[in-house]
């Protein structure tokens, strides 16, 4: 039987369920929904009420009661549910002839179906009420508000209890939630929507990134610049973005003789700089890098937190080479790239898609078979050659060359593409792109678009959502907490708390008027990484009694010690 | 005689000059301009003619000759000059009865005047010709191409030494020139007018002052964060910005239900974070510190290389404190800028201006007599206290409050405001920003707004004018040049290099096929701070020969201690 058939059935049977328990209720609207049902009533009912209305339901399913559905006049259906009027409401809006009406034991309803043939069809151990929320009676916040209960539902209990399982696994991982729990980043609607901004300790997660992101950049030889945020639209067209992007790019801004546009990306950019003089093979490979902010404007219903903004900061980078070095340059970047997401420890939540495009396709491709076909080889051997698994995608590439996607999965299995390698043929051309290669002759080269650490918002949603906030220790807003045992202490937690800031570990020294176990706790719920215990016996030994992260026990160690340890464990990223 | 006139009447001298050099030359107009004035031309000159004109001027000027007005018919006015076309251009269109013409010597100009009796006013030494230039008849490149002479002068010889010698100075430090001879930044136009893209070494200053600027912030208990570069309207709308600042802000940006608009501050961003959660009086004073992006819209006559663009980073901060700890406060950020602004070697180029409001103009001010007089005070005394030179400004003020502002001089003597201390009481009531006191009440907070090292762009323009492009060593984009003296040099060249790059030193290695004294032009021209030349001595020594910038002897010196010397110079930023 099909589940979205059993979910609306399961509804109906709640709205019977209701109808045992409160006679007399008025009854809204109940459809299946995603994983489940719901059903709206009018009057209030507490979360604690659910598990007896899933006991009455498991009754009337045991009951083995039948779906029988009947085509009744709209005078007759008006004279059934003369005691609902949101039922009435819609037999009045009804543009059928007939009315249409499902009886299941004692209840009945307006309802076009399809149903079960009888609650036999359904497993009463594998669907569960799980919240009550307030819903305007159609939307309209003019109409009464009623009370909408939902409920999940799936075809056997083992995929009840794996999505229970998945579900409050998020609770724990939503990086939203935990962007509020830890204080990270906050949203305004006097900003607007898709706008995130940081706190003190977002801010700190976000440098923290950018920092390691820009040096391990420059070691590798990139060159890293900074480039506006807006430009002419002029400059979007001529590289070929503009048709494809202008959905999702911010209206132009007229003024005066120019049109300018937020970019929505930072290839065109870089271009200019590297049109701004002569190039010699010599120069080549030319890694151009920067932390681009870029501009998108998604729809509200696809904004999400972190993971999806209306502006987002990348570590974006162009390589401008000889088409004979691509392979080489491209086998750089995918070790930077795994070299980040091991520091990161996202090494084992990825995998590679090799992005292909479509001959026939002339509209969503640049037209050049051989071209295609050149570089698309190029990227395949490049992973073959590395020995690693992957998967081929068609229809996946860019408008302007084919692409190594590196695909991240999040906690509930959820893919996203966090990096990416593109292989651009059409770029140099459509810029003029050019070098002097050994001969004194024009060459062009080709262009190699990349991310190392993708979106730094994007990462830093799967960096929570991977470590439920417990983030390494480098990239902890606060390293560690002070907690001296009573203020007889404080002048010592005040010295460890100065030492510790002096060698460059983020502290905070907990003072106040609470005890050392709310400390304690408020410390492991603030994913603190080392919480110092400091009293009589730590002053005389010059000491602090640590308390690990996710460790139970306590190791009292010399203060000298527990400081180079620190430093060490920072500086390697551990 | 006032000096517009006697610019006008040499523009005349200089056209009779060529009319005895060039006879049967045609003439377009030669007004008074700036310092000075021009005439252009029908025939195209050599700039190396100049000299001669000059000399032929003299001549006349010393001739005494007398400059005559005559009101003439426009018949007459034709026949006189019935072999200037352009000048029977003009007199077609002549909206007046009578033409007006001067006679002056054997040379007569349509020129409605005034001119000087005669060239006994005109002191023969204080005027120079100063440049050829190509100028379409009348501006319009539809007409023909004219050559315009420039010439300046000026009452004294004295003034017109002075002036060319700022000339020849601003030639040496315009940062727009240094910016392009060092490589520094470029204009692109598709990427449009004010919007600077910077090279990597540019890029390397400006990573230097930022990350300067944030951590020395962090170090006196600034909060860094995060906001986005646009916002609704809305937001400007409540902050009471927008009416003030709307001719100078993007266009707003309409996109579903929202209407956005590129920040011209960041002062309400902050806002929006303190009200993210409630604050006691126990946080404050809460310091909000951001690296902002900021937009307005300057006309593209304003826009002046990184000293004026369309878009900056501005090292900006938000201080929300208890209106009894602004004196405190103010003075920290006083402190906190003559800090950075000695580590830059600008302290000696500014000074203070106390900036008020004005209490009879109720339109540009927030009206709150009492609250001006106040603010105003506390500011006064903090100057007054620290005992340093300031001058009052009336009239100076933002709309929101008094503040102090930092008047940096350039080079020529012109000043410019360069970093600023507001002390704002109008946005708190605004925003209805407040903090729960001692007692549990709720407070209203004053807002320090101030910037620590101004925006980033204009003071990178500073540095450049002020040091002529000879950047302090650690703000310097290549520290040092590894120059060997052949190539059985190279080895022990890469291995300086090596050491080097791996003791955190920005340095290149100059192999190429030049001598060695061609490479040690380049790096003086590159204002390279270090040369180390390298042979056969130096590999026997370990040593390195080295020449510092703006030093003619060289000195050699092991390199171990070479590489301890410079990471020290650069640490302390000397």
């Amino acid at each position: 039987m099909n589940i979205e058939t059993i979910r609306h059935s399961l509804a109906h049977i709640m709205a019977y369920a209701f109808q045992e328990l409160h006679p007399g209720i008025k009854f809204g609207i109940g459809p299946a929904i995603d994983n489940g049902f719901y059903y709206d009533f009018s009057i209030q009912i507490p979360e604690e009420e659910l598990p007896k209305i899933e006991k009455k339901m498991r009754e009337l399913i045991n009951q083995n009661i039948v779906f029988k559905k009947k085509l009744v006049s709209k005078q007759e259906a008006k004279k059934i549910f003369k005691k609902q009027p949101y039922k009435l409401e819609l037999i009045a809006e009804l543009q059928e002839k007939k009315a249409s009406v499902y009886e299941s034991g004692k209840f009945v309803d307006l309802c076009k179906g399809p149903h079960i043939k009888s609650t036999k069809e359904i497993k009463a151990d594998s669907f569960k009420l799980t919240k009550v929320a307030g819903a305007y009676w159609r939307g309209d916040e003019k109409n009464p508000m009623l009370t909408r209960i939902y409920g999940v539902a799936f075809s056997i209990k083992k995929e009840l209890d794996d999505y229970l399982k998945l579900q409050a696994e998020a609770e724990k991982r939503d990086h939203r939630v935990l962007g509020k729990k830890l204080d990270l980043f906050v949203f305004s609607d006097l900003v607007g929507k898709g706008l995130p901004l940081y706190t003190e300790k977002g801010s700190i997660i976000r440098r923290e990134l950018e920092n390691f992101v820009v040096n391990e950049e420059i070691k590798r030889g990139y060159k890293h610049v900074y480039t506006p945020d807006l430009a002419k639209v002029e400059l979007y067209k001529v590289s070929g973005h503009y048709p494809y992007y202008k959905d999702t790019m911010y209206p132009i801004m007229k003024v005066d003789e120019d049109e300018l546009i937020l970019r929505p990306m930072t290839c065109p950019h870089h271009y200019q700089l590297y049109l701004s003089k002569q190039h010699s093979y010599k120069e080549l490979p030319l890694r151009i890098a920067e932390l681009a902010k870029q501009f998108r404007y998604e729809k509200s219903g696809e904004l999400s937190g972190l993971m999806r903004t209306r502006m987002f900061c990348l570590a974006d980078a162009h390589i401008i080479c000889q088409k004979e070095k691509a392979s080489e340059e491209i086998n750089n970047v995918l070790d930077l790239i795994e070299f980040t997401a091991s520091a990161l420890g996202l090494e084992k939540d990825f995998r590679y898609r090799l992005s292909l495009g479509d001959r026939k396709d002339n509209k969503k491709y640049y037209k050049d078979d051989k071209a295609w076909s050149f570089a698309e080889n190029v990227l395949r051997s490049i992973l073959k050659k590395r020995n690693i698994p992957f998967f081929e995608a068609k229809k996946e590439a860019a408008f302007y060359g084919p692409k190594i996607d590196i695909q991240m999965k999040n906690f509930i299995g959820k893919e996203d593409t966090a990096f990416t390698v593109q292989y651009d043929f059409v770029g140099p051309k459509r810029f003029n792109l050019f070098y002097i290669d050994k001969n004194g002759v024009k060459k062009e080269p080709i262009v190699i678009h990349r991310s190392s650490i993708g979106a730094i918002e994007r990462t830093i949603a799967f960096l929570l959502e991977k470590y439920a906030g417990a983030l390494p220790l480098w990239l902890s807003p606060v390293q560690s907490w002070v907690i001296p045992i009573g203020s007889d202490h404080n002048k010592y937690a005040k010295k460890v708390y100065d030492e510790l800031i002096n060698n460059g570990v983020r502290a905070e020294i907990k003072n106040d008027n609470e005890t050392v176990s709310k400390k304690i706790r408020n410390g492991q719920i603030q994913k603190i990484p080392y919480l110092l215990v400091v009293g009589d016996k730590e002053i005389k030994a010059k000491s602090v009694a640590v308390r690990k992260r996710g460790e139970n026990n306590i190791e009292t160690i010399k203060l000298d010690k527990f400081i180079e340890n620190i430093k060490k464990e920072i500086l390697n990223k551990i």
